[in-house]
């Protein structure tokens, strides 16, 4: 294995632990669990899970990788706050179902870049300001969104078993 | 910049980022805020930030490059769970200077090691264990690290106003 390969694997597989760290939480939570706030006032569980979906199908176009699956979850999980809806308008099992899909298309997208792909821009970038931040690549949005997934999966944690 | 350097750069940058929201989230914090729960009956934020020194700590040894520097909060902040001690061992503003410190000191050792150097063993693995499992590495280290540290960032994000 190269050391470029290396980095880009090593990179994957922390994104890959945090998204299974998520799993084994809800694999282990009721419906109703999914309905309880992390902390008194704060957002619920299914709340958080919608927002990390909404961004990792995000992800999709800002990694240049394909077009997203699921736009329809902004409103509700992304762009508006926890309980700005008197009815949820997705259920859980669909909620859940839209999580794990996106994620498999995200991994089968990563396993497909190079390692140099994974230095080239992202979306939210143009050519020019690129060529003067090179650092503003595919592989800072990885880890920025495994960082997120890790913020959210602490306050996640705070309502498991 | 070679793209060995760009990888390693981009890792660190996402290690400074998350060390740097937990510094602001600090900045706005009274010591009274330090002692509030992030949820019921959980960890203090006093708690987390001892529980982060002491692991930041640690990855000076686990990195191979440097002495621990504070191995006295291990029993308040890491073997043992909040509240185990009536009264604290440690005020809040020595525990924010050691937070400091030992961050500072992580990121001149980080500034010091060559990309080669970040793929290198950490020093919980063998070096028999390690030529079967080269992602065991350095900067797996920092990775899992900079999650841990989101982790808890989005739980200390509970409390703030």
């Amino acid at each position: 294995m190269t050391s470029e390969t290396l980095f880009v694997t090593t990179a994957i597989n922390s994104w890959k632990q945090i998204v299974a760290q998520i799993d084994k939480g809800l694999a282990s939570s009721s419906d109703e669990d999914l309905q309880r706030e992390v902390a008194p006032g704060k957002n619920r569980v299914y709340y958080l899970l919608g927002h990390l979906t909404a961004v990792h199908d995000l992800m999709l176009p800002v990694l240049r990788v394909g077009d997203r699956l699921y736009p329809e979850l902004d409103e509700e999980f992304l762009t508006k706050p926890d309980r700005t809806f008197p009815e949820s308008r997705t259920n859980a099992a669909d909620l859940k179902r839209a999580w794990s899909t996106v994620n498999e298309k995200l991994n089968a997208a990563f396993a497909n870049l190079s390692p140099q792909q994974w230095l080239e821009r992202h979306n939210s970038i143009s050519e020019d300001d690129f060529a003067k931040e090179p650092h503003r690549n595919r592989l800072s949005v990885l880890l920025s969104r495994t960082n997120h997934n890790s913020f959210h999966a602490g306050q996640m944690r705070l309502v498991s078993k």
